[in-house]
């Protein structure tokens, strides 16, 4: 039996979490970290995770950028393997990410789903090609309206794996609503919807000379995101240290 | 026979309606205006609008900003039918089109196609319900890479449509990177893409519970836009005064 | 409180509406009926409706095609309104529904979201003047890998929506791959993808010259179609006879 | 300057290839053939293949099926190097053209474009990882309405892509209207939509649980299949043997 914290318990991910867990003979949560513990679950709930002192095997989270340092700071004094889905994180703390994975073992991803991990492969492998073929490459995506972050994670995920393999990187435009000009050859526009409670749609587009190709992602429900968390729990188990993505899991 | 002046002779969509002209028994272009009078064509191209001498029946407008102002003086002077088409016209000259339509008939609209037209309409009419029924309202635009202003005319048509019969009018927003917030529940977001030789892509979508809804529109060619423009000027024959649209054509 | 039979109780549909249900204080189940009886609900389950004897205000059913002629029995002897959301129904169920209707109140629809319902109220009205201009009409549905029929009911009545107000009515076109000939002018070509959990996407494609309108309608879960059926039966209370569909209650 | 015979000089496709060959100054079309020859062009149109008596370096072939059998009885007296992109082809065509690959070059496809040859090469290369993870594959095309057969070769030649790596190959689907149970595990469904002027679009759909990858495809001209077929032939010169396809020249 795997023994798990969850931090951000009781935001939307965290509960998708506890109920695909509680379905999971393999797999249980032992206490949850959450800034709002007035929510009943069936585990403790601490409103910092540096109170917890239960013995775990992993930490999965799911919170918000505020509280990826307290995380950082638990997992630094008790050497526990973390699953680390939060998005958004500064420069400073993705340092100290990479830092804390030299003691203990550290997955990091923006996003957890098998769909995404595996178009984030083929993009870093045909994008150089394409983009020498004369390619624009652009990425739209779509989220429910109280997403905080424009762009997702995700989207510059799949950028960043569109620029892996490109000599000379792209770099990433957000608006062109202030300049009055064609379109600069060495960029990636990212466009970002919002509206109703769109889990998660994104569309990496090649387009070329009267012909475009697109890559189009889109998530029906958060429990592919959780299960992808789950798995990588489990798969940390008896790693001792090391940073890992979801392209190790799948 | 309708005699025709082309303004914008030698841009892209100014050969695609000569090419369909052509093909036309019932319609003639007896002049051209560009700035570009290097271009070989089979009526005489002038540098200025305001230099024609000749009896036409209507000019056909695809030029840029910058050449609708001579446009308007001429059309001031000739009392000349007109079809205008360039997008991202400033204020001051919309105004003065309005203006001019006391003494002549002028069709303007940001896009000539059937088909946008035809979702305008749809879009004026089912707007207000789906919103009161608490659906977000966002549209996505993609053009070629040589497009120069963002987002297209077009997409703003279509906003304005959205908008048309709307008690609280829906604000525009280009950008959401800057901010860090949820949706906001008065707004349009527009995105634009660009890339490749893309004609011209719409979508507008409702975001609702669980449920989305697009309206596309995808142009395969500027033929469209041409042949709009065509049926316009034949429509425009006749009337003497008055501000029309593609609506009217329809 | 709007006291409910749940025909289809164990099915997937079924499970959603209890679950809005038991959410709502206005609404009450007070039996279900299900050929699957062993599931322990929070309410009775029977094997056939007929054998139900308890007062109730309404029936919502989103039971099997074979269940319905049980259902049927039902409301002709106890005269209760109906709210009746099976697909695939025969022609003889139909027009027996239509009798019925007679006597007591009866909603039939095939699908129950506001979105497809808004959709199908747009494409009545505009196909005839697409159709006139030149655009065929196209449907392509995509639904989970577990769903029986194709296409699907919803295809269906989108489908017929387009041909309501049209003179001459479009022939409906399942198969292409056996017969080498252009595509007919006076059809409507239906496909339906299946794959996965996919809940039900639908689009209905205007196809003209260079340029393609599209209607999609993207269910992202079973609930639109669950609260719609309880604003359908809600919409009932109170009505002796007659039949209506979900266009009366948006 | 390498010399061309065009098979089906006068179909869409034809006129198309010799639009871009009067373009370029390394390639020369010497003689065209079809059974139309009262359409003036700038070289000798033949009705049969069998009769050109020319010095040439390669044949590029957009005819129809009843076309390529004098074709191939000219490959194999002259054993000059073909490109053959007619699509349709009987298993015994098929045969004899790979027969006749070993006496001379021979380059076969049912797609000239980058885009499709890079999608089909990435669909080979995921598609048993994804199956194996659960998810189902369709494919859905799209074609102008003169189109005789159906899915398209291009689909076909995606499916083929998708099985290329697969231990146990998928069946092929054409038609679920006529059965009434689950989609069958084993199974590629192929929907084919017909209307208006489309190009040609292809989607591949991959379908797990809770998300959807697709795969897009979308022509905006010809231009792309006939850049395709001149490259071809330009790469088959100087080669004496051997059956290519698109994924040589890329």
């Amino acid at each position: 039996m795997t023994k798990i914290i969850l931090n951000g318990a009781n935001g939307a991910m965290g509960k998708v979490v506890s109920e695909l867990i509680a379905l999971d003979s393999t797999v249980e949560i032992v206490a949850g970290v959450d800034l709002n513990t007035d929510v009943n679950r069936d585990f403790p709930v601490f409103d910092d995770i540096r109170k917890i002192d239960i013995e775990v095997d992993a930490v999965i989270d799911f919170a918000s950028v505020k509280a990826v340092d307290n995380l950082l700071d638990f997992i630094e004094e008790k050497k526990i393997p973390a699953v680390i889905c939060t998005t958004g994180l500064s420069e400073k703390q993705i340092e100290r990410i990479n830092e804390l994975s030299k003691a203990t073992a550290i997955l990091r991803s923006a996003n957890m789903s098998l769909g995404i991990n595996t178009l984030s492969k083929v993009l870093a492998q045909i994008a150089p090609t394409l983009r020498a073929a004369g390619f624009d490459i652009e990425i739209v995506e779509a989220h429910h309206r109280r997403k905080l972050d424009a762009p997702s994670g995700t989207a510059i995920l799949l950028a960043d794996a569109v620029n892996e393999n490109m000599d000379e990187k792209l770099s990433y435009t957000y608006d062109r609503s202030t300049r009055h000009e064609p379109r600069r050859a060495d960029e990636i526009g990212l466009s970002a919807v919002r509206g109703g409670t769109i889990v998660g749609d994104h569309d990496v587009i090649f387009a070329g000379e009267d012909e475009v190709i697109t890559f189009s992602h889109r998530a029906y429900s958060r429990k592919i995101f959780a299960n992808g968390a789950i798995s990588a729990a489990k798969f940390l188990q008896g790693k001792t240290t090391g940073l890992y993505d979801m392209s190790d899991v799948i």
